[in-house]
């Protein structure tokens, strides 16, 4: 199987954010994405607008340094002040190699 | 990079039992959660319900024993009756402490 | 806790693909899947398409054996001349022994 460890990184953001998100994903290296619509709901012990509302879910497929310098600049910029939510998963990419810029 | 392994609940659902499942994960300690609208296709060697129609996808981020506790209630209260498919997926989360509830 | 470790792959493709995508995964085992249409957006360093326009996002459950035979197909038959992204994620699925053909 031609399969390549790669990082996927998730974000939840309101739509307001969606293309500074998508700017800074690519800023860093990332290559593509896909962004979904949701929903979210929250609720007492999270700030309720991490979650709630009508949301983008965006995800990119990138290698290990360049999910982690994502990740040091949303933290940097966007979790403070904006309703955001990124987690990262470990996957197997059927021709992953095209996705390390 | 200020992350926290957390696990991944995704759960796909009929649309009826929606407000039931939400209202399971909360109880449970879930912070919050997003759903998405999917369209699933079952066949024979799975009960075609659990695929098919217009179904829910609801995605929680929670410890791993809030994770326990969601997925035994699903199992003794759900599974036999309901149209429910449900995975958990192990992620590390951005800030994510404030999902512990 | 009742799970079974499994295989999730996740397949992007163009809409135009996705009934031949059912139909592959389904020839190798699957017993269901689900969708969700999602937008994509590519850029230099990856072929432009791979990421670009209404795209279908689909799921499914298998065993790693079934996992190979789909990712092998795929890459045999479609990689090199359609728009198609896949990865493999390793995740526990409650009551995940239906999934298995």
């Amino acid at each position: 199987m031609k399969v390549v460890p790669l990082t996927k990184i998730t974000i939840i953001t309101e739509n307001l954010l969606r293309d500074r998100i998508v700017a800074l994903i690519r800023k860093h290296g990332a290559t593509g994405y896909t962004a979904t619509k949701v929903e979210g709901e929250g609720s007492r012990g999270v700030r309720a607008s991490d979650w709630e509302g009508r949301n983008d879910r965006i995800e990119t497929l990138v290698s290990a340094e360049v999910a982690e310098a994502i990740i040091e600049d949303l933290n940097d910029n966007y979790f403070e002040d904006f309703a955001v939510i990124a987690w990262l998963s470990e996957v197997n990419v059927l021709r992953g190699t095209k996705f390390i810029s």
